[in-house]
């Protein structure tokens, strides 16, 4: 075994990009959405999913726990349940950011009581660590989610005081941060490790950025670069324990896929990194830390090493939803183009770790691909998760069903719906980025958005028929004069556009710039306009023939939409579908689905002959008009079959 | 939880068919086999396989740690050893029914001298028990695979007696089933328990017909009956024995699927068992021993159990190979349809249990499904586990492989080659049958066989151009005068033929019984001659539709040999090939394939444009002439890709 420097010498690295940060994401206070698609489910989320969330926390008695108080039905302290905790309070804070709400506000602060008054007085602050296993801190880095906890305990402080103002929790993550900076750390007396699952990384970034502390940054990148370097942490954190880690009941002995390096990205130091690997949700909250440093430390390599993975993960291993991972067995990646459809995991915290790094890399490389991928994951892998009524959720994301598949109640799925909760109730971060003297528009969404200039603060309002339409209009409604920017994505999968700005009509070709965005740049006045007017077509789409699955089969989207058939609207057995590759589409309304648009395609249907498993007789094809919907609104009309791949008549 | 009677009540009881034997298998020294195709692979095996098991043995030091005197480099003995040493004593004893070998023999000899030598006072023989695990005998029946060795131990001391008329094993094996049935029963101090791996059972029919002891067929019936009866015996086991199995280790918990009851066949009293489910090994080998039991005993409900789980097996979960198991999970079954070719997992094994489980039901059911199903897994999925040099072993056969998949030396895969090694070293009890004054020829298989007759011995050349020819011609070479009866299978692939007896020919189709024989019932002369000359056509099938992976594919056949595609014959990127619904074939000889008659067939070649994982140009086809081998030939010329399910061109 070897040890190696943190930072690889110079001499022997290959040139790295220079890491120029042109924008950065708008806080969640500076945007107010108001958006006929995203609206009405941000409000179910603030109505039901919040309200929900608290009352499971308070079902399980965690709260108790934490005071050392439980009641005696309470269920045993769970690894996880700080993080559930975290995640409410981070989404209950982003929604308090633009709706007032004295009930939900009181809520949080009960419980940032409970988790203040719990926190030890060195900092340290786990539930499980203290009221299950006290003595036991940090010695299963591997498995039991402590530093992970820690992150989003970290995540919500920092949220509560965008929020709010407040430095209530806040206060006490710093300390937790401090301790966590004292116990970690390659000098003499620290201990040298990280955690299992990645999430305290970025959440040390965000606490340096709320802070203004270089120490978080600093310990968010050590944590980034300890990690899979030689001598392996948690070989000796096993043997030092002498016992099987918190998962030894659930993962089958050492050799479980789910108990590999690469199952934890620490098969190689993160600048060796090559390939997306193993658990698919560590994996982009890994990468997205490499982002946040990339972009706060200058480091060219972070960069580089981000844009590698990110062109593997593009090209080899993402769904054509946006969804991340092909097997259930390490809630991961497997191999190349191993992309099976029916099979596949695509875990809707996996798709929502993507749109995460997509957001990043937007800040240090501003590429539309970036944009194009997180609006592709956003609109369907992370969508998809969410029942049209809010409050039924899929944990994993299958390209195909042949029935029987139907989103859960919250409490079968404990991660992704608060997950989803604070995406959604963020969305402006996602949608609108500040650079200097400029608006960056990377998705279109409704909202009043509040962005600073050299000037002073600007607001431009922004509404959009998105994902149906393509128009998306721009109205400054306050300027402080002087020049600024309004730059507007052109998605990748826009056939064209016209942009009109205070009635003058451009062609987008004539101004698009080689990032995929239109920057347009004037003294902007009050009452000033653009349009963007993009043609959303009906494209179809085949997989590179490496994923074997898909030989013979295509999608179909519309705009940033997948669209998937479904029995409700095809009948039964929906393998037999062939699509024809060159009929006209018809956008129509879809029966059961209001506010959805599908689209209706001409093809055939396969007659079966013969009987028995393997039969003689081939098949024959008669004519059959396909209705598709998007996969997102998929299994809202009853459990029966969808697939997203369908057969190919010319092939 | 309730108990239940050990046999159903008939008032219960739907009607149950009754069991009518109309013949057994012919014993291994009545038929010589002379055969094109397959006497050079059971010369292989004879010259090779067998002493290769025998150096296996010696090095792992099994034999030495069964005297108690291991040295020191041996390894901890395994709780398989003894069936390793089993199947060979039974390989080589088949052998040496029909080829004397003076010095196998003797080898043979010492082996048995050793287990006789370790044999415990009281009957008890077991390797691991003995000199790993003395005093935890009987502790761990679900993992620990106790009664699966003494199994094969049984079937070794039948096959020896069989063989050399010696006693000496099989005196060795009565005493040992004797202890286990004082040991297991209902009965007051005896464990109501069975094994976790089938095997003892159809054993046990053996020694019973070997030794003509009722009470071995009773304790195969206890078995048979006990298992998946409430309360469940692995719980209470488990319970008493306060620490996790022997495969504690390779499983994960009790979630895992092997860890299920259906893994074990356990889940419910076998007579109540409709479909075939978990480990597919384990499933066969009970499936042969209810067989056996419902020939012997008479037990109509048995065979409704064997019909009902063989429809549908044949129905749902066979691959088109004849490969049993479709996850490598449990390597077992799945769920129905579930029939991925790539992920395949086909265990050798199992296929092998397929053929056991197909000449049992010849007994009970004559019915040419039967044998179709069992050449169809002998030629397939079965032969594919070996390689043409008779030296590599496939354990798992998949469909489909995208290259790098080559058969592994025998050291790595223990269980499969001494099983092939046993099979073709007694393929005679598989092709023919003795009926009352009647031999039944069940496949085709060049032989001299002798068989029974109410006048006397009858002996019967057959000679067969199988698979490659559809003749098959019987030459009475002996006849003790008298009438008998002559019955040959016409296979379901055959599309018509002649039979010519004594140069009189006639339409099979007007000779055809229900049951799929032909039937000649003459005073049969010597010299009198029987010509079956069948049209061997190349055909195509397809799949089920509910079998998705396979929708817009289709499989080639030729007589019972599928064919398959390989990257050596037909370039790369097997996943583009399309094969023409209705071109006609041309049978050839394949390079660097020696004796392998290949189909030359006309289609195409899916040419891919555009780039990237997913693209919006769609493929085009160009024109292509196919080249298909037999699947059991694949992977002799290298680790190319290959495929068995082709893209259909016209669907």
């Amino acid at each position: 075994m070897t040890t190696t420097s943190p930072v690889p010498a110079a001499a022997d690295a290959p040139a790295q990009p220079a890491v120029t940060v042109t924008s950065r994401p708008l806080p969640v206070t500076a945007v107010r959405l108001d958006d006929p698609f995203w609206s009405p489910r941000v409000e179910v989320v603030r109505r039901r999913t919040i309200p929900f969330q608290r009352r499971q926390i308070d079902r399980v008695g965690h709260l108790r726990a934490l005071a050392g108080a439980p009641d005696p039905g309470d269920a045993p302290p769970h690894v996880f349940w700080d993080s559930d905790v975290a995640k409410w309070i981070e989404a209950a804070s982003n929604s308090l950011a633009v709706t007032p709400d004295a009930r939900l506000e009181r809520d949080v602060d009960e419980a940032v009581e409970v988790l203040a008054r719990a926190q030890h007085p060195d900092g340290y602050l786990n539930t499980y660590f203290t009221a299950a296993a006290p003595g036991e801190r940090f010695t299963d880095l591997r498995d039991a989610h402590e530093l992970y906890c820690a992150g989003h305990l970290i995540e919500a402080g920092v949220a509560h005081h965008a929020a709010t103002g407040k430095t209530s929790l806040l206060d006490v993550v710093r300390r937790y941060a401090d301790l966590i900076g004292e116990v970690f750390g390659p000098g003499p007396g620290q201990l040298r490790g990280y955690d299992g699952h990645e999430e305290v990384e970025l959440a040390l970034v965000k606490l340096a950025r709320a802070t203004g502390e270089d120490r978080y940054l600093r310990l968010a990148s050590y944590f980034v670069d300890e990690r899979g370097r030689e001598p392996y942490f948690f070989d000796a954190e096993t043997a030092r324990r002498g016992t099987d880690g918190w998962f030894g009941e659930h993962f089958s002995g050492l050799d479980h896929p789910g108990r590999t390096r690469e199952y934890l990205q620490a098969h190689a130091p993160v600048r060796e990194q090559h390939e997306a690997v193993g658990h698919a949700v560590r994996a982009t909250y890994l990468y997205s830390a490499m982002a946040d440093l990339a972009a706060d430390t200058g480091d060219g390599t972070l960069l580089a090493a981000c844009r590698r993975l990110w062109d593997h993960l593009a090209a080899t291993r993402t769904y054509v939803t946006g969804g991340l991972g092909s097997s259930r067995v390490n809630e991961g990646f497997t191999r190349d183009f191993d992309l099976p459809a029916e099979d596949a995991y695509a875990e809707t915290c996996a798709a929502i770790g993507l749109v995460m790094w997509s957001q990043r890399m937007l800040t240090v490389d501003r590429d539309r691909r970036y944009a194009d991928t997180m609006e592709r994951a956003l609109y369907n892998a992370v969508l998809a998760g969410l029942s049209a009524d809010g409050e039924h959720f899929f944990y994993d994301n299958p390209l195909a069903s042949r029935g029987g598949v139907q989103r859960h109640e919250w409490f079968e799925v404990a991660c992704c719906p608060p997950n989803i909760a604070r995406l959604l109730t963020s969305l402006g971060g996602y949608a609108f980025a500040q650079g200097r003297d400029e608006l960056v528009v990377h998705l279109a969404l409704g909202a009043a958005v509040r962005f600073e200039t050299s000037a002073g603060p600007a607001t431009v309002d922004v509404s959009t028929d998105a994902p149906w339409g393509g128009r998306t209009q721009l109205r400054v409604t306050d300027s402080p004069g002087g020049e600024f920017t309004l730059s507007l994505r052109v998605p990748g999968w826009a056939e064209g556009g016209q942009l009109t700005v205070d009635g003058q009509r451009f062609d987008v070709a004539d101004l698009l710039g080689p990032d995929g965005y239109v920057s347009l740049t004037r003294a902007w006045q009050v009452g000033a306009e653009v349009v963007l007017d993009l043609d959303v077509a009906v494209r179809r789409w085949w997989a590179d023939p490496r994923v074997t699955g898909e030989a013979q089969h295509v999608a179909v989207t519309r705009g940033p939409l997948v669209y998937a058939a479904e029995e409700v609207d095809n009948g039964p057995s929906l393998v037999d579908l062939r699509l024809d590759r060159s009929a006209p589409a018809r956008v129509v309304q879809v029966p059961g689905l209001p506010d959805v648009l599908g689209v209706r395609l001409s093809g055939g249907r396969v007659e079966h002959a013969g009987a028995g498993l393997y039969r003689t007789e081939p098949p024959r094809r008669v004519p059959a008009d396909l209705l598709l919907v998007p996969y997102y609104a998929w299994a809202n009309r009853g459990a029966g079959e969808m697939r997203v791949w369908l057969g190919d008549s010319e092939d």
